[in-house]
């Protein structure tokens, strides 16, 4: 049988890439289209969107996961998704808030001592410099529990998540200042300043409150400070989305609000629901704050600390002149600065029109002290047609605007209309329409919302799919729609489902800003970019007891644990540190032990730790849940509870009875599979593979697996020596898993090489 | 402001469709191809996998999710992923783990008395009638925590969770027999079994076993019978793969093994590891079981109980003639009867051949007594000659393999090729090979594993993606690669990321036979399909308080949460029951309490419950988490948690003081507003949308919203009688955000007529 397995080994060799040659398919390019129904502009739209193996796409999409509490990216114009990051929900795929590392994440997120174990995640925002997107960061938060979470975009994991020390709610973020010196996120709904303290509704217009806040981003450590942030106290207004002013307006941030009636509901006892009492008035507020000089306030000490947290309290915004309004049309949701920093556009979803306010002529208002009013709560009120530059009729229910590379353009979804609406701001014209399907939320073009848009492509974030897709049960996907906008005309491209969760914003940035890493350096803690104090070198590994603590050092490499065996008696803790010994680009190890309710992804590098009680007797078996490598299944151990004080009375492990025969058996496999790889290397190095920097990896990584073979060569040697056929026989077996190894690295580096035009050298 | 709205309304109306006529595109296609880097090959492709806006998909593929412990649904040809469905671990988008209904099926996966929250699910199975997948239900493993789960496939919910009572682990399962009477799910590491006892690993080979459960299901309930299941106990093999037969070899069960060499571990003993003690003996062995018989033998009280489950024991199994084993070759993972249950189809990792076992054979060679020996335990070994049909050279790491439409053509995986060979098992030679993108482990073919495939299209399961996608960190997404397999060669189609979660298996039907509904009878319990003892009808939602326990009835509907202020003191129990009272298609509600700590997602017609402890003093927003109208922020409540004993000392709640000349204002928009609607309803109804089911949903729905305008109307004229400004204003405004709901859904009906030709009526 191992003599056929190499035979055929051989043949492999001949036979790969065989079926990538020569022609194909009964059908013509007509026949296709006629069969699937495609009109000649469904072939342009594919032709548009569809990224063959291997390709890349533009852009990448970081769309809010909702309900989900996750983060998305997906590929642009691909419309494929790339992965679900775990923020505020435990994901156990990735080990989030299944080990410890990461549970230290998720605790940093508590709220009143509780682990909060969801999120509602709303308006992601990549890190800025000089109000371009550098794709360092990732920016996200939930509106439920009100928090937010900070992302390394090196290795597109969570670091951090803040609780918000004031709210019960917020939506308007996260938004970054123009350097990402703050991250900005507004309160929604009302409630008392203090926490966990009840006023009653009847207190409403004097004890409840919103209010803005500014977390301080550290950018260095990649984290937010929350002893140097600080939030502005705002009347209950129902404060909603927000925008950082940018160029001219930078030192500025925008936040409008939707119930400015300060309506509280009631329709179980008779009174008009919500709906109805916080849509009545024609306008609600802008709320425009200097929050550069607020900063400022807060640093001389004159924030009020409320939950221990810097406040600027209302009186002292007004008195200083950092906080101001301007009435704004209707029940507005998005509120977005221009590319160029000078006009802010708020869309009114029960207006018809967008509201295109000048920062100047704000300023004007401000510095000439021309206000048509205080409001209840003293705040100086601007004349909205001393603040507007102009207002543009779009359609029903007008909700969010982006812009285009190209001047003056802006896009804003409708959401009653279920369109999108392309339009000129400087002018105040309409453009072009184009229907979407259906009721449209947020859009987003790419870079859109940064001082250098780069056109393109335009998403709508659609809240209904209805009838898009294949049904799949009462809960639907929501319907992600790729649009051409690279012409005077709107085309929609391509409809994307969205499994999971109900996006509400995204952010897209230019593929080629992003430079994630493939491995850590080796026992990093990946939560803490620190090295792990659990992480151990390939032969150093150990299990350490002290008292009822049992501590494992373990290590993960294809395709075996190191330890095999764990034994703990019952009622220990165990704690289980593994670091990836791998250098290869995605080969990551997953760990769990059964039924103990732990589970850890470890890429190469990194090192993780579970811990659980040891409080079950019995057998568990432990494995690796990633497929990792043709003996993956094998990659295997045992973790033995026992109970207290127990004495073994048998001392030997039932053994296979391997003979010489076998051991000679064994070695002639591994002459033979080494001819065969001898000549997968000699095809390789025959090429110019040095030219391609993947197969330079496989080759590395071949190398490697080709570099452990002494160690259990001089093993099987030395068994052989003291006729112990057993050892001898495994350890050889032993050398011929690394030899499989490293054929499987080297057959994928000849088809790669094959499929991407590798040359022969002379 | 109003009358603008008004006016625009009209506008809309009239520039509804602009955007979707005319011509558009600068490039050609050439152009777009050229700049895209398409080739012929590359724009065919997109041809065959291109799914315009509103187009369905052929097949529909359940797809495993791996560490996420989920399953993911997906379109073939499109590639579209159309839902993740929550089964192993919470998941809060679906209300998953956070509302009471869905946690009492997480209950029923607890393991020894306790919450497991995630899974690693490997094998999905669709329920099947005659061996023909009938799109009812879907079974899904666990291999960590071994468990099965029933997904009901008329709503995509996941209704039941059973734990295995024996095993610590489990791997070849799903499967089912050819009428779903029992699912399958085999060990994989052998343990002691009972449960919570410890065996030493040197009594490994006397006191560790494997087995095969057999869960008996009952279709008409849906559920899986504990009562009525079984195991057979098996030798400690390292159980794998596991398929039922059909047609002749309906009535048995077919598992192979891994590491029949009965090896142990130790390698931080200086024992070789596992890998290479698990992969020293040339075969393993295959398990044929006679499930048919060996539960007649359980029904006749041969069973012995262990952990209170029924168990044949390998003796009686032995005895009775039910249990025998075939060595197969080397290392194996698939196991996979052909269409026509003829043979069966092993394929072994580390061996280069498939090897096709006859089923007749098997059975000549029982009827005939004749075995070549017997295993350490008694059972009786089949020669592999005289169980052989053939075997087939295909390449290295042969793992899965599925079947065509065509007669005798078979699929196989090769890992370590990182290719699929197409080949003959009736005359078993190769017929073509491609290359996939890398490592692949299963594959399927449509309805490739039933007894009718359906051919057409392949997906390779590939473990590796590398360099396929845009880098997203050391953790890459998996690649599934859709082949084309209509033609003679195979043609790689289309590349898709797995964003969540490493698939293991996949199965694909027809979308045609699934019929999944779009909303619920009303007030039904989704979990149990039974009616909600918490449902409650429009206008009988109530609060009732008995002790420290406080019960809301309360229901959802654009745009409003009844009851809008739920009163509670600290310390009490609160349990909030919410009926969806939508009837439209995708108009979902979600609900969470801030801080709290639970979600719902609440589709049309569901009752759910969330409930918690009010343990903390203060003012807590509740709202609506699914974007389900334009005034939909507002669809909020306000829980008020009050310490022990609170008193009132205020009365009133501030009033916003409307006026009579306000309320006109309101009536003249409404006014407005109605010949808006008056419009789009002449548009409608001047077409012949009756030809259209979305259309006449859509009328349904706005008619739905128009028939609650008469109670709000008769509140304003009421209060306008006695001078009560402040409520005629409030409620007509609910009467123009009714209107406002009715003209949205006309003005989708509208582009829903106009994208879809709709003619006008004469």
């Amino acid at each position: 049988m191992k003599s056929l397995a190499v035979k055929t080994l051989a043949i492999a060799v001949l036979l790969a890439g065989v079926g990538s040659e020569a022609a194909w398919a009964a059908e013509s390019l007509q026949d296709v289209m006629k069969r699937r129904g495609l009109s000649q502009q469904d072939l342009m739209a594919a032709a548009k969107t569809y990224t063959p193996s291997g390709k890349r796409d533009e852009f990448l999409a970081f769309s809010s996961g909702g309900q989900s509490g996750q983060v998305l990216v997906y590929g642009i114009p691909s419309m494929r998704i790339l992965k679900y990051i775990a923020v505020f929900t435990p994901e156990p795929w990735q080990g989030y808030g299944y080990d410890e590392e990461s549970k230290a994440v998720l605790k940093g997120g508590q709220i009143d001592g509780k682990d909060i174990t969801w999120g509602d995640s709303h308006h992601p925002a990549i890190s800025e410099t000089q109000g371009q997107y550098d794709g360092q960061f990732l920016f996200i938060n939930d509106k439920a529990n009100p928090r937010l979470a900070v992302i390394d975009l090196r290795d597109f994991e969570t670091k951090q998540i803040v609780a918000n020390p004031i709210y019960k709610s917020d939506h308007g973020g996260a938004a970054v200042t123009s350097n990402t010196e703050y991250v900005l996120e507004a309160a929604q709904y009302a409630t008392p300043l203090e926490n966990r303290k009840f006023y009653p509704l009847e207190d409403f217009n004097e004890k409840y409150r919103g209010g803005m806040t500014y977390w301080k981003f550290d950018r260095q450590a990649g984290r937010l400070v929350p002893e140097q942030s600080f939030s502005v106290e705002l009347p209950p207004y129902g404060q909603d989305v927000t925008d950082a002013g940018k160029g001219p307006s930078d030192g500025w941030s925008f936040t409008n609000s939707f119930c400015s009636e300060r309506y509280v509901g009631g329709i179980e006892q008779g009174r008009p629901p919500f709906e109805a009492g916080c849509s009545a008035k024609d306008t609600d507020y802008l709320h425009v704050i200097n929050w550069r000089k607020a900063a400022e306030l807060v640093a001389q000490g004159k924030a009020k600390k409320i939950n221990g947290h810097n406040m600027l309290m209302m009186e002292t915004a007004v008195k200083e002149g950092v906080l101001f309004l301007v009435p704004e049309p209707k029940s507005p949701h998005g509120v977005d600065v221009t590319p160029d920093g000078k006009y802010i556009i708020v869309s009114g979803k029960l207006d018809t029109h967008v509201s295109v306010f000048s920062f100047d002529k704000i300023q004007a208002a401000i510095k000439a002290g021309k206000f048509e009013s205080k409001d209840p709560y003293g705040i100086p009120v601007i004349g909205m047609q001393d603040a507007l530059h102009a207002q543009v009729q779009l359609g029903l229910g007008p909700l969010h605007t982006q812009y285009d590379v190209k001047q003056c353009v802006a896009y804003t979804s409708l959401y009653v209309d279920s369109q999108v609406a392309k339009w000129d701001y400087c002018e105040g014209k309409v453009l072009d329409k184009i229907a979407v399907h259906y009721n449209i939320g947020h859009l987003m073009t790419m870079e859109g919302d940064s001082v250098n848009p780069k056109g393109r492509y335009l998403v709508a974030l659609n809240k209904l799919s209805i009838d898009r897709f294949n049904p799949v049960g009462p809960l639907h996907p929501q319907n992600h729609q790729l649009i051409d906008i690279s012409n005077d005309k709107m085309q929609l491209l391509y409809d994307m489902p969205l499994p999971l969760g109900e996006p509400h914003y995204a952010v897209a940035i230019e593929a080629a800003k992003l430079k994630p890493g493939v491995r850590y350096k080796v026992g990093t803690n990946s939560r803490t970019d620190a090295q792990h104090p659990g992480r151990v070198r390939a032969g150093e590994e150990r299990t350490e007891r002290k008292g009822n603590k049992v501590t494992v050092y373990g290590t993960l490499i294809r395709s075996h644990i190191t330890p095999e065996i764990i034994e703990a008696e019952i009622g220990d803790e165990v704690t289980i540190n593994l670091t990836n010994l791998e250098r290869a680009e995605d080969e990551t190890h997953g760990f769990t032990v059964s039924t103990y309710n732990v589970h850890a992804s470890v890429e190469p590098g990194k090192t993780v730790s579970v811990k659980f009680k040891a409080d079950k007797e019995g057998v568990y078996p432990y494995y690796c849940t990633e497929f990792c490598s043709a003996l993956h299944l094998e990659m295997q151990g045992y973790l033995l509870v026992k109970p207290k004080g127990w004495k073994a009375t048998k001392k030997e492990i039932a053994k296979a009875a391997y003979t010489q025969a076998d051991y000679q058996a064994t070695l002639k496999t591994i002459v033979d599979t080494q001819a065969v790889i001898d000549s997968v290397v000699a095809f390789i190095t025959s090429t110019n593979y040095k030219d391609f920097p993947d197969v330079v990896n496989m080759v590395e990584d071949a190398t490697d697996q080709l570099g452990k073979i002494p160690d259990a060569k001089s093993r099987h040697e030395a068994a052989a020596a003291k006729q112990d056929w057993e050892h001898a026989n495994l350890w050889a077996e032993q050398v011929y898993q690394y030899q499989v190894k490293a054929a499987d690295i080297g057959l994928r580096a000849k088809t790669y090489l094959e499929q991407n035009g590798a040359k022969k050298l002379k």
